[in-house]
């Protein structure tokens, strides 16, 4: 059995989400709040956060945290399809744009996601705009990058789909959740995007309804 | 032929050339100083960013950019020694740690670590004690939670060496060049440096001078 620990909107647990979708590896979930990690953390190993997996299902039991510790493991278990391309410079593109786009989106998921989730689930009574601001703008500066990769290629490493698709369209869909996102501004990555949203494995993040907030209204629409 | 282009008092670089160094690959190096990429960056891969690695030893050339892509690459292609245990779980938990490392230390990079170099290297006329402080304060509760680790587990990551001891040692190395490690706070964890630091793929770190600075006194002793 495969058990995940994680938080609906966390963009990093929507990519574990959509990586064991597309090798359709079944599991379970267990919410874990940011502010509120399981007790099990502590067990499972020091320090631990989610998103965190647990899987019993092969020979010996695996721990894994976090999506570097997680993807990779179960890229290594389930090889097919593949999430990291054969040709070493191929996969060396995936992995950097991955890890790109963990480390680029970690601002904007500081600044303008962190505000919505205090603004929408934790009822914060004061919204902080300037942090909303810095939000936006750390935002459009990585989709005119991302822009530029869907004009001259197909999926954001190359040829294939790989991981780095689906990191950087699990962090788009939290900010498109709370209707974040200028699409108008990216044209080329609405396009990628919405490629994307149609494959089957995206379906559970378009299903996510997060308690006391309500997705934007063209979130789940697969002609947005 | 590798080639590397890194800044030597980078930890993530580091992390690179001690991993090579583990598994006696050789390589050239080119300095990239973070304030002034190399113009050869644009060709590698849109917005790279050092440390990059350019293997051209191999069948097809590769380019690998950034830690992440880097080391699970050389990992691949020299698997002998190990960096990454063979057992599954292991794995996740070197893995784990090593990103946790990164991630962690960020904040005292981005602190502590650029205002020495800011301080040093860029002759800055003004030190910015508040940002001193608060990557001081950063610094210590990692290191409380490595020392804790220290305590039960020979390595970081468990029984046996694994790119989380070079990742973590990397880092703090760079902060001891500066004379910023406060290793009496932290004994367990200086006896697992000590023993990390005596290894010979870290005698080119401890051989690093960097441009305007001096290394603390006992940087490069091993019985520090």
């Amino acid at each position: 059995m495969r058990r995940l620990w994680h938080w609906p909107i966390d963009p990093r647990a929507r990519t574990v989400r959509l990586a064991l979708g597309e090798k359709r590896c079944p599991f379970e979930t267990i919410e874990a709040l940011p502010w509120a990690p399981p007790h099990d953390f502590a067990e499972i190993a020091p320090g631990a956060e989610a998103p965190v997996l647990v899987d019993t299902s092969g020979e010996a039991k695996v721990n894994a945290v976090g999506t570097h510790a997680i993807i990779e493991y179960i890229e290594e278990a389930h090889p097919s399809p593949r999430l990291l391309p054969f040709i070493a410079n191929e996969r060396a593109e995936a992995r950097r744009l991955w890890r790109w786009s963990e480390e680029s989106f970690s601002e904007v998921n500081a600044t303008l996601l962190t505000e919505r989730v205090n603004q929408w689930v934790r009822r914060s009574k004061t919204t902080d705009t300037t942090t909303l601001r810095t939000g936006v703008h750390a935002l459009k500066s990585k989709l005119s990058f991302l822009n530029a990769l869907a004009e001259t290629r197909t999926y954001m490493a190359g040829r294939s789909l790989t991981i780095a698709d689906l990191s950087i369209a699990a962090h788009l869909s939290a900010y498109d959740y709370f209707g974040d996102m200028p699409w108008d501004a990216a044209p080329e990555l609405k396009d990628w995007y919405s490629r994307i949203k149609s494959r089957p494995s995206f379906r559970p993040i378009l299903a996510d309804k997060v308690e006391g907030t309500r997705p934007a209204k063209h979130y789940a629409d697969l002609d947005f």
